[in-house]
């Protein structure tokens, strides 16, 4: 398959609650991610940039992902330069050196259920 | 009325739960659905392409949508050629010979109660 | 204001509930929306049409937004020329005689708690 | 970075419940946000203004978002010109002097649980 998508995509909510539900796993643990598929047959090197309310932006952070792979990016998992603060209004810019289509989502389990939320990232030309 | 959309959309988020709330019956079992709708007036023929994280694409799944038609497409139910894995990262490529709109959702009732999500699927040219 | 948007909408995703949380008052009840916004000058005069998955589509069913006004529309409120079946797959194709901008909405209150899920239409030319 | 988005966005949806979960702090209480994400080297001179079902516009609302800063400016903080009624239908559009990119969001806590909606707004050209 050709490479589909553009190479810059914007996420302007961001907001990783750092409660979650009693017990729950790696699944469950409130988080939000960055899903990013590359149907192409180039490694995709992308570039997270994150904005906040009240200080300069962190990054860039870094990934890749394969050829004919998607990768769901956790923004929870982000370490390097510097972890994603928690209960932080934040925004983010996906950049790429190939086509990728980005989709955004939430998983909320501050309460004692789940909620969710996604929307498809915004494209920029 | 016309044919409507175009031929080609991409959804990068895909997860369906492997659980379920006690007692759920179709309706309230974890799923996950691309809806598709044609309103012209031929069938539209539609392929499916699943990408994972760590392995090759899987497909192509088809789909006929009749004209003035829309198919609520559970990817719970493909199973030629490969059942999609529960509790995995997939993402999908949807492809049509005639023109359709395709959203996205998520009904998750991994917990007690249900959680949604939905977003257009990405249209390409 | 200048009349903002585009004359014609799609919204692939589609299904009314049957059921509600116990003692739901109208707010409450499973219900799904077009919320439509007229920024114009001009009375904004709406078509919609229902598409099924095995039968032919229904309407039109019309509405009118008024300039400088926003219509939350729910299909459950639609009577003529037939109520929208629940727990019913369909789809809609809105169509109005100036630019609106639309956006579906779904609350869903089967299980005990509400769950919530939206997404802009998809705009057609 | 350079100025991302587009100065015009929409969003048709828009409805606060008046009620929320019990001892919800700011973070629980039900809300609506436009996060706005200003990505360039120029503040954003934003203004909102409000559509509803029945009375003229209210606005415009001011706000000012810093360059290479995000906003999630909620609804429920809006005084200046007046309040946002609760339970309320409304519809907004954001209107800035520089490029900016638009998401909506709900958290709604009308019942015991939360639940979250997420769209990206309708980018006008």
């Amino acid at each position: 398959m050709d490479a589909i998508g553009t190479t810059r995509w914007v996420i302007p909510e961001g907001y990783i609650p750092a409660g979650s539900m009693a017990g729950a796993d790696r699944t469950l643990r409130s988080h939000e991610a960055a899903c990013i598929l590359n149907t192409g047959d180039s490694e995709a090197h992308v570039q997270l940039t994150l904005f906040f309310a009240d200080r300069d932006p962190a990054g860039p952070y870094t990934a890749t992902v394969g050829p004919r792979r998607t990768l769901h990016l956790r923004f929870n998992d982000l370490t390097d330069p510097e972890p994603v603060p928690f209960d932080t209004d934040y925004a983010s810019v996906i950049e790429s050196d190939v086509p990728v289509v980005v989709q955004h989502t939430r998983l909320d389990s501050r309460a004692a259920e789940i909620a969710l939320m996604t929307t498809m990232a915004y494209p920029v030309g």
